[in-house]
C-alpha cells in the first residue's frame, strides 16, 4: 500500500466519504487511491474555491469533515477565501493539499511555493505527511473534529504518496465538547436572577435546535435572545425559538445591545464591529455591561444552557408560530423576493444566504416558515454561497437547498454551477441581479467625507457598478448546464421559484431587482 | 491630504497609472483618492485573480508596474495564484492590499487574517504602511522595479488611509540592471571557443529582442540557442532569431540537453523538471555538462551578450524567415487551430498562451509569422491566460491580443471576459474546448503504475473529465457581454478567427477540438 492509499483508507475509516477535488499532477496517486475505494465520492470542482466552500457546507450540515483535494500552493491559494470562511464557521474540514516530492522541493520548480505559510493562515492544525501517512491522516480527522471543529490541513508530498510500505491507521477517539463547570453556570444564573437587563448571545454550535431550545427556556425568565451576526448554521422557523441576529452595521448592533447590564456568551465571542469607521469604537458591548462566558466555542453549550435553565424559575419558552406571507405581486425587489421565499420555503430547506444588502427582508419574511437551516457568510469573504450550496446538497441529498446569492458574490465562484449540474444537486439559486456592489455604494457614502456636493469620480462609478455590460446570469447558468430563468416582476419570480422548488436538480433564477443603495451623488 | 491620497499621488508620480481593482469597505478611501486623479485608470475586476493576472500582463508588456487594489486577506488570497505566476515572471507589480484599521486588528473581526504571511509567499518586498504613506509607496515602486522586477506588496490599513496629514513622496531613482564583470564574460567566451557542444539558455529579461539578437550572434559561432520552458515574454517571428523552448516533460528537455558540455545561463536558472516522477532526477543538466552563469536575472544580459559576441569570431546571426502556413481545412484539432493562427497572426500581436496540451503545434506554426510577443504560464498556476490578456491589452491598446486558452484553465478566471467587455479590449480568445484536463490524462498514465489492464475507477473518470455537461464557452462569453462563436471545422474556425481579428473589441471562439490525451484504459 502506498502513502496515498493509506491516507484515503484511513480517512475512510475515520468517516471521510466525500472529496471536493481539483487535483493536479502531484495528486495523481491520490486520485488512483480514490479509484480503489468505489464507495467514496470524488466531486469535481472547476476551481478550488468551489472545493473548499463545498467542504465547508458539507461539514456544517453533517458535523463530519469532508476532504478537499488541492494542487500545491496555488491550488490552496485559490481555496483560501472559503477556508477562511470555514475557519470562522469552525467547520470540521480535512484540507488535503498535494506537494512536490520531498527531493524535488529544493529545486524550486515553477510551482514551488510556501504551502505551510498559506495553510497556517486558515488552519487550526497543519501537518506535513511523512512515511507514517496513515497516522497523520487519523490525526488530521481528530484535529478537524476537535470541538467546535476546525480546518486541519494535511500536506502530502508526491513521493510519500507514491512510495510503498505505508499502512492505514485506526480512527482516534472522538473528542467530546468540554463540560461547563457548575460554578460558571451558577454565576450566570445569579446575573439572570438580578432582574437587570440581560441578553444571551448564541454563536458557534449554540445556534442549533437543542441549544436554541435550552436557551429559550433561559430567556423566558426575562433575557433577550440574540445570536451572532453571521451564524454558521442557524436552525429556525415555525416551532423553534426566535432568535434575533446581531446587526451588521455597528449602529444597529449597538442599538440592540443598548442598556444591557449583562451579556451571556454561549459559543460566541464578545461582539465587535465588522469594519472599523473613523471615530467609532470597534467593541460593541456597552461600557457598563458585564460580559459572562457561559460556554466557549468548544464547550458543551446544550448541557450548560439546560443546567442554567434548571437553576432558574420555570418558564415556557416562546417559539415562532407557523406563518407565511402571501405571495407577492407587482415590482420585483429585495422585499418581494423575500416575501416569495417566505411564502414557498419548503419544510427542511437548507438556506444558503449570501444575499448581502438584497437580503434585508429575508429574516422577517421567513421567520414563520417551516423548520429550516440558515447558513451565512461567516468570514465575510464573498464567493461562498454557491460552493456552500454544493456541499450542503451533497451532505443532505433529501433536503432542498435554496441559495440566495448577490450578483457580485456569485461572480466570485460561478464554477460551482457546473458541479451542481454534474452531480445533479437539488439547489434552487436566486441571483439578486442588482448590477452593483450595493454594500460598497453604502460604505463609500458612510466612509468618504461629504465631497461638497461634487459628483463621484470615474473610479467610484466604475468600480462599484456591475453593469456596462449587464451580467446575464441565466445565460451563465445555462452555459454550465443549469436550467435558468429570468424574472422581472414579483409574479414571474414567484412562479419560477415554485417551479424550481418542485423540480429536482439545480435551477437558477435571475431576479432583476433594484439596488438597495446606489450612488448618492448623481454622476 | 490623507494617507490614501498620498499613496495614489506618489504612485502616480512614480509612473503607476493603472489599477486593477476589486476593493471592499476598507479600501473606500483609496477609491475616493483615485476619484481625485482623473488621469488614472481604475479597471474593475470581478475576481481578484483577474486583477493580479492583469497587473502581471501589464507589467510584462510595459516594464512598468501597474497596481492592484485588493480587499484584506481573502482578497489577496483570491489573487495569490496569479501573483505566484507574476513572481515567476519577475514582473514589476505593486500589490496594494487594504487592511483593517490598526486599532481594529486586535479585535479579530470576521475578515481579519494574516495578510503579511500570505503576501510573503509571492512578494519580494512586503511593507505595512505607516503614517509616512508617501514614502512607503515610493519604496514599493522602487522595489517592484528593481531588476529584474518583482511583486512589491504594500499593505494599507484603513486608518492610515483615512487619516489626514500625509504627503506624497518623490520617486526614488530607478535601479539599472547590474553590469556583468569582464572576467565572467571572458570565461564564457573560453567555453564557447572550446568547440565542445554548448548551448545558451535564455530566460527572464533575456528573451526580448535586443538580448535575442545579441545571443544569436553568439550562437552563430556554434552554440545552440534555447530558452526556458515558460518565458514571461518571448519576442519571436520573422526577422528575429529562432530560439527553441526547453521541453515541459523531463524526457524531452533531457533529450534537448543531451551531449552538452557547456550550458550558458543568461537570465535563466539551471533547468529542473516541472514535476517529480518516481526514479527520475529533477535536475535536467547532464552530469558532465559545465554550467556557466553569464547573467543572472537582475544582470544586464544585453550588455553581457553583446560583449561576449564581440570576443568571438564574427558570424551572422540566423533569423526566422517570414513564412506562414496555408489556412487549414477539414477536422478542427489542436494542429489545425495552430495552422490557422500561424496563417493569420497579425503583425505586432501579443499572444497569451495558456493552451496547455492543445498548444503543442503552436510554436512551429507561428515561427515565421510577423514579429510578435509570446507570453506564457510562468508559474504553472492555471487561470492566468484571460487575466494576462486583459493587462496586455490595456498596456498596449494599439496591438492585437490573441489569447489561446485551454478550457480547464479558462474556467479558473472566466470573470476576465466581463472586464474585457467593460473596457472594450481588443482581445481574440480561442478556447480549446476539449472537455478534459488532458494534461492530467497524460500524467495519470505516466504516474500510476499499470493497473493490470483494469479500467480506471470512477474518481479518475470524474475528476479528469470536463464533460457531463459540456461547458458552453460561447454562451459563457455572451453572458458576460463578449461576442462569441463556436467552430467545429477548420474552415469555420479560420473564418471566425479572421473576423475576430478584424473587428475591434473582445471575441471568443470556442474551438471544439479532440483532447491530445485521453484515458488509455477504456472505462
Amino acid at each position: 500500500m502506498n502513502g496515498a492509499e493509506a491516507v484515503v483508507a484511513t480517512l475512510r475509516a475515520c468517516g471521510v466519504e466525500v472529496y471536493f477535488a481539483n487535483p493536479g499532477t502531484s495528486e495523481m496517486h491520490l486520485v488512483a487511491a480514490l479509484d480503489e475505494e468505489p464507495a467514496l465520492r470524488a466531486v469535481p470542482c472547476l476551481f478550488e474555491g468551489v472545493a473548499t466552500g463545498a467542504a465547508d457546507g458539507y461539514g456544517r450540515m453533517t458535523g463530519r469533515p469532508a476532504a478537499t483535494l488541492l494542487h500545491l500552493g496555488p491550488g490552496l491559494g485559490n481555496g483560501l477565501a472559503n477556508l477562511h470562511n470555514a475557519r470562522r464557521a469552525a467547520t470540521p474540514l480535512v484540507n488535503l493539499v498535494g506537494d512536490h516530492a520531498t527531493h524535488h522541493k529544493p529545486l524550486d520548480a515553477p510551482l514551488e511555493s510556501d504551502i505551510d505559510a498559506l495553510a497556517g493562515t486558515v488552519s487550526g492544525w497543519v501537518r506535513r505527511c511523512s512515511e507514517a501517512a496513515g497516522l497523520h491522516a487519523a490525526a488530521a480527522v481528530a484535529a478537524a473534529t476537535a470541538p467546535p471543529g476546525q480546518v486541519a490541513t494535511l500536506i502530502l508530498p508526491a513521493d510519500i504518496s507514491w512510495s510503498p510500505g505505508a499502512s492505514p491507521a485506526p480512527p482516534l477517539p472522538l473528542q467530546p465538547p468540554a463540560p461547563v463547570p457548575d460554578d460558571t453556570v451558577t454565576a450566570v444564573a445569579a446575573a439572570l436572577r438580578s432582574g437587570e437587563p440581560t441578553a444571551i448571545l448564541l454563536g458557534g454550535p449554540a445556534t442549533r435546535a437543542p441549544a436554541l431550545r435550552a436557551a429559550a427556556r433561559v430567556a423566558a425568565t426575562g433575557a433577550r435572545l440574540l445570536c451572532e451576526t453571521f451564524p454558521a448554521r442557524l436552525e429556525r422557523g415555525a416551532g423553534l425559538p426566535t432568535v434575533e441576529r446581531l446587526g451588521y452595521l455597528p449602529e444597529g448592533a449597538r442599538a440592540q445591545l443598548h442598556g444591557l447590564r449583562h451579556l451571556v456568551l454561549v459559543g460566541a465571542r464578545a461582539p465587535v464591529s465588522f469594519f472599523a469607521y473613523p471615530e467609532t469604537p470597534g467593541l460593541l458591548v456597552p461600557r457598563d455591561c458585564h460580559v459572562h462566558t457561559l460556554a466557549g466555542p468548544g464547550d458543551d453549550a446544550v448541557q450548560a444552557l439546560a443546567h442554567l435553565a434548571d437553576l432558574l424559575p420555570h418558564a415556557t419558552a416562546a417559539t415562532a408560530a407557523r406563518a407565511r406571507p402571501e405571495p407577492p405581486a407587482g415590482d420585483l425587489t429585495g422585499e418581494s423576493v423575500a416575501t416569495a421565499v417566505g411564502a414557498l420555503l419548503p419544510e427542511g430547506a437548507i438556506v444558503v444566504d449570501e444575499a448581502n444588502t438584497s437580503g434585508l427582508w429575508l429574516p422577517a419574511a421567513t421567520a414563520g416558515a417551516p423548520h429550516h437551516d440558515w447558513l451565512t457568510l461567516t468570514g465575510g469573504a464573498i464567493g461562498q454561497g454557491l460552493p456552500l450550496a454544493v456541499g450542503a446538497a451533497i451532505a443532505c441529498p433529501d433536503r432542498p437547498v435554496v441559495c440566495l446569492e448577490a450578483d457580485g458574490s456569485a461572480m466570485y465562484t460561478p464554477q460551482a454551477l457546473w458541479t451542481m449540474a454534474r452531480e445533479g444537486l437539488d439547489v434552487t439559486i436566486v441571483v439578486y441581479a442588482n448590477q452593483s456592489y450595493s454594500v460598497l455604494e453604502m460604505e463609500y457614502d458612510r466612509l468618504v467625507p461629504t465631497r461638497d456636493g461634487r459628483a463621484r469620480g470615474r473610479a467610484a462609478r466604475d468600480l462599484l457598478d456591475l453593469s456596462r455590460p449587464d451580467l446575464d446570469f441565466a445565460g451563465l447558468a445555462q452555459a454550465m448546464g443549469v436550467p435558468a430563468a429570468r424574472a422581472t416582476t414579483a409574479e414571474e419570480f414567484t412562479a419560477q421559484l415554485a417551479k424550481a422548488l418542485n423540480e429536482p436538480g439545480p435551477h437558477v433564477i435571475e431576479a432583476r431587482v433594484p439596488p438597495l443603495f446606489g450612488p448618492s451623488h448623481a454622476s
